[in-house]
């Protein structure tokens, strides 16, 4: 069977930027790195020392993949501008569907990487969860024989499912983080950030080893309503965290 | 200086149960365990190899230390019944203030573990930050060094200070767990839960590291109304995860 060894990252973002070093890192070669500002393109490629590129005709029609990592509103641009005919191409979004890149090429597929990427900030990729999806089953066994080489945690997932985990991925991640956001808020006049850290530390654990269900506790569930009312009040000159204090508590409550 | 060597424990949940373990650890002796339900303190005793016993009569006025573990509303039951005058007494609750148990004796105290305890569940006590207030400074160096004994993340923080602390917690902790619910409940049809771990992992990390300011991220803060449309509409047959949404995605678009 042919092996996926030649990639051009058509983007140059965190998500490619992060890829790149895992693909580095597995021994693939990338051919080019495109952006439409070509510094940026240069940036990354001056890293993978390849060659960077800024116009869509420029794209070297030798790869074995090529690799849409670019902000979701971006896609569709893409699709009218580039044509690949009997490539692989794929797109790493979480919310966009395989058809929004059918004019590209019909082999077409999905590497959705569910993970949150920060520029400066190492990745383990072997525990990043790959989501895979393809147009046909030879892309999809390609698909997958690479996406094995990078991580242990490879699912194969339609459309409709990555676009629940992309949902779900939203509440775990960032509503997680402004939760955490608001607890700082109305600690931090006094004490430090990190002394929260070994609750939600175990918070988490706790959630994955015996279900959030099972780990719910709190004031909310024992309807210690003595509690709730004190912490409203503490809460009185913060509008947003008293409001979701007020619809948490109601919803854990129609929990019991 | 004296130094606190013997304990009785009033309380025998999680709370008394895994303060016993970290006690047991550090050669501190446990004299009593009390509960209301004697088969409550003899189970936990047994454990202790100490004194079961269920009438407050009964407790040992030999200790250095007497620590009320109990659910916050029965603390004010305890303050009425049991008289200790001289010795130190402390509660371990992260609302009630000081004063809840002034009437059992002039030198008081709190010892509030910041942390969620579960049965059966081993806690790492050396990180456990302890939150301590004294009703005077012979009392409160007396907690200290015990305290420095069990955890290397001590402070002393005043009522309201730890109210707010509490409340924190409360978002850290509990509305987090359920955040954790509602993305399970999103995606449990089709994938495991443990898909989400690396990205919340991950979430938590960055929120410590570089401050849950700057980590937000997603389609509420870029104002991605495609993604968010669509969101909502997948959420159309849970109505308290689309109005969480809803209203979390306000709150996080107004820090744009």
């Amino acid at each position: 069977m042919q092996s996926i060894k030649k990639i051009v990252l058509i983007g140059s973002g965190n998500v490619a930027t992060q890829m790149a070093n895992a693909f580095m890192d597995n021994g693939v070669e990338i051919l080019q790195v495109y952006s439409p500002n070509l510094n940026h393109a240069k940036n990354l490629a001056s890293v993978i020392k390849c060659e960077p590129i800024d116009k869509l005709e420029n794209i070297n029609s030798g790869a074995d993949l090529y690799i849409i990592a670019v902000k979701d509103d971006a896609i569709a641009g893409l699709n009218e501008k580039i044509s690949l005919a009997g490539r692989i191409v794929v797109h790493t979004s979480g919310s966009a569907s395989l058809k929004e890149i059918s004019s590209i090429s019909d082999k077409t597929g999905v590497f959705y990487p569910l993970q949150t990427f920060t520029k400066n900030r190492a990745v383990n990729w072997t525990k990043v969860p790959l989501c895979l999806e393809a147009s046909d089953p030879e892309t999809g066994e390609l698909l997958l024989e690479f996406a094995e080489r990078i991580s242990s945690s490879v699912f194969e997932i339609d459309s409709r499912s990555r676009r629940q985990l992309h949902l779900a991925a939203v509440f775990a991640n960032n509503f997680t983080n402004y939760l955490l956001g608001q607890a700082k808020e109305i600690i931090s006049q006094k004490l430090p950030f990190s002394i929260l850290e070994p609750l939600i530390q175990e918070t988490i654990d706790k959630a994955f080893d015996i279900g959030p269900e099972a780990a719910q506790t709190g004031p909310a569930l024992r309807g210690d309503t003595h509690t709730i009312e004190a912490h409203l009040k503490l809460l009185e000159n913060n509008p947003e965290a008293k409001e979701l204090y007020r619809i948490m508590t109601e919803f854990i409550s129609g929990k019991k």
